[in-house]
């Protein structure tokens, strides 16, 4: 008795017409990616561990699906102790994009605008709507130092969910350096801020009270002095704590500034945190008001390439969660005008007949879709089974034949 | 001194315009699946290896990538000397389909017809033109016995191959079958036949001498007969081998009337073997007379599904070989009407100005790109790049900003 073998945990199989749905989601969204001018590339789903594992991408580094080494690589490693595997699958498009730029950039225009849409990787604990295999849909300018780069990726960004029908979207916009100025004006000097970035960044979705008790070893006064101001900051108080501040903050406004002259809704949002190590920058969210999540997100990440042997280059990045908008997209938006037939036929003969005669009939209608299929025995379920991925026209194999013979 | 990473070992980057390429190359083979009613379906990229490891795909299991089993279950793994991994990249796309039949057969219209593309992972020696990481393009029709899945399968890959351009194909066709009747007859019978196939195979790439020399353990007087069998036999020869071989000779002739009446060229080929062990009827290769390889083949694995805890329904694939048929495609093909135009500017001030502006410019030409970048200090070589993306027009950002405002 053969086991039944399920799709891996957490891991998804589509079956038509949703796979149908996800290709025109991604499709509409490269095509605005396209017209901005950002460039597809692509990249393995494998990386070297050396790339995966640098110590920047915080938790995700821990959800890498290792690749176990092979042959006498394998045993020598078993024998040894040392690592059974030296490759994993990507967690983001953007530690690949680093490595891809590092390698690459002589070959590539420079600002180098890129798109890339493609599957990653993430060992997560499945949950209702967190899955171990999904797509993310990435821009990204590299050698373009100024806010031109976070304005352009948040328009294009916004307008490719436009493009999806998905308006009345808001980018949260803060800064990593605004950030530690913020958290050592408050808890003063810190080694590595980071853990006060990841209780920061827990006010999405905890109470205050929680992130307060995970703040208060660094004094508890202090703590929710910080929470405070972050709950109640605009650019002006920021700017107020210190030059360097007042910088950054200067920066943010002028990219509030031009969004909001491109028509997008944007705002300062001072407990925006992002929970990835490598930002060195602005950091961006979208949030939609009809959904508790951000449906992409982004920030600038400077001389990420250099981690892999490559120059210092200005890098800012912007990510469509794929998963989270193919949830929210009206699926009107893509009911196709091409009219889809469906030839039942009764036996293998008049299969090959009207498979032959099927020729003709495309090409009098390139656009159009005409299945030849045998005809079931149930054939009100398969009629129904076949309405349901669109198929509005019904023909009899003979009525075909006789038909396409007049 | 940072290390410097590159893209793993047999697999590859893909910069621009090569990625634009191959996303065209793909939509123009879907788009005439499409045509031919086969609906996309996607699976995940890991498969359990239970799935993987069936015994039924010869070689290609040997050259799985497996993922390293994570926490408490690899150190349980390590300590009991239990298997490392319990799951792999798919090396093809058959097995994850006729897993995915096995699951989902109630929810699919049946006959059922998938088109799925996608990468597949092999552990290959790297070595010219073989990677590691390479995407294949199949269809499959699920629950159609007889032969008119053959012709429609090999139709629509012709087709395909002709939207690119790639015309002169024949199809190779041979049948299991038949294969395991005429080695019988030559060298009796055999409990796994498999071991001569292999060596049949080699007929396309090795001398007849050292096949013959891999089947002498057989008896060298029965090797060579089969081998000159093999070398001339046509359908008449093969269907007087016996009453099955006659009835397997007759569906091989059906299906190639059926491809001729259609206008492609196709003939039996009665050393045609294909390496994978799980055929079960009909197979084919599509052959190209400028290149030694095969472009495209498929076959017949009925009941697959049934290794999975599923129905024993009837199956059978084509597979186009993505990279192969990539390097074969002429450019041109894809040369874009939509003009592309860059907007090259001096500062940030000029870059949100002209972002601001391109707003409009791109209502106005929604097809076109129209891309706003810093001007680099060589601008030769960045009008040089952009020109090789296809970028057609330069405009500078002050002269784009005048024009506008007028």
């Amino acid at each position: 008795m053969p086991r039944r073998v399920q799709a891996v945990r957490g891991m998804r199989d589509f079956v038509p017409p949703e796979a149908a749905f996800r290709h025109q989601v991604a499709e509409t969204i490269g095509e605005v990616y396209r017209c901005y001018g950002f460039e597809p590339i692509e990249t393995p789903a494998l990386e070297d561990l050396a790339a995966l594992l640098g110590g920047h991408a915080g938790e995700n580094e821990r959800l890498v699906f290792k690749v176990l080494r092979r042959g006498q690589k394998l045993e020598d490693a078993l024998a040894g102790g040392a690592e059974l595997a030296d490759a994993g699958l990507r967690f983001d498009l953007t530690v690949p994009l680093a490595r891809f730029v590092a390698n690459h950039w002589n070959e590539l225009p420079m600002p180098f605008k890129a798109a890339h849409i493609a599957p990653v990787w993430r060992a997560e604990r499945p949950q209702q709507g967190r899955f171990r295999e999904f797509v993310q849909c990435d821009i990204d300018i590299v050698g373009e130092p100024s806010v031109a780069a976070e304005v352009e990726l948040c328009s294009a960004g916004l307008d490719a969910l436009a493009g999806l029908g998905i308006r009345g979207c808001t980018v949260r916009l803060n800064d990593r350096r605004l950030l530690r100025e913020v958290v050592e004006a408050h808890l003063g000097h810190l080694d590595d801020p980071y853990p006060v970035y990841v209780a920061l960044d827990k006010l999405d979705s905890s109470p205050a009270g929680s992130v307060a008790k995970e703040l208060s070893p660094y004094g508890e006064d202090k703590a929710s002095a910080l929470l405070e101001w972050v709950a109640e900051a605009d650019l002006a108080s920021a700017a107020a704590i210190s030059e360097h501040a007042a910088e950054v903050a200067g920066a943010l406004g002028s990219t509030l500034d031009a969004l909001a002259a491109a028509g997008h809704s944007a705002r300062f949002d001072p407990a925006l945190v992002r929970g990835i190590a490598y930002y060195t920058g602005q950091i961006f969210e979208v949030a939609h008001p009809e959904v508790g999540y951000s449906l992409a997100g982004g920030g600038r990440y400077d001389s990420m390439t250099a981690r892999f042997g490559g120059p210092e280059l200005p890098m800012c990045g912007f990510s469509i969660g794929f998963e989270r908008v193919c949830d929210l997209v009206d699926r009107a938006l893509f009911a196709s005008g091409a009219p889809k037939v469906a030839v039942t036929c009764n036996s293998e003969q008049q299969l090959l007949a009207c498979l032959a005669l099927a020729r003709s009939a495309r090409e009098a209608r390139p656009a159009s879709t005409l299945s030849v299929l045998r005809r079931a025995r149930n054939f009100h379920k398969q009629r129904a089974d076949l309405e349901r991925l669109g198929y509005s026209q019904f023909v009899d194999g003979q009525d075909f034949i006789e038909a396409s013979g007049r």
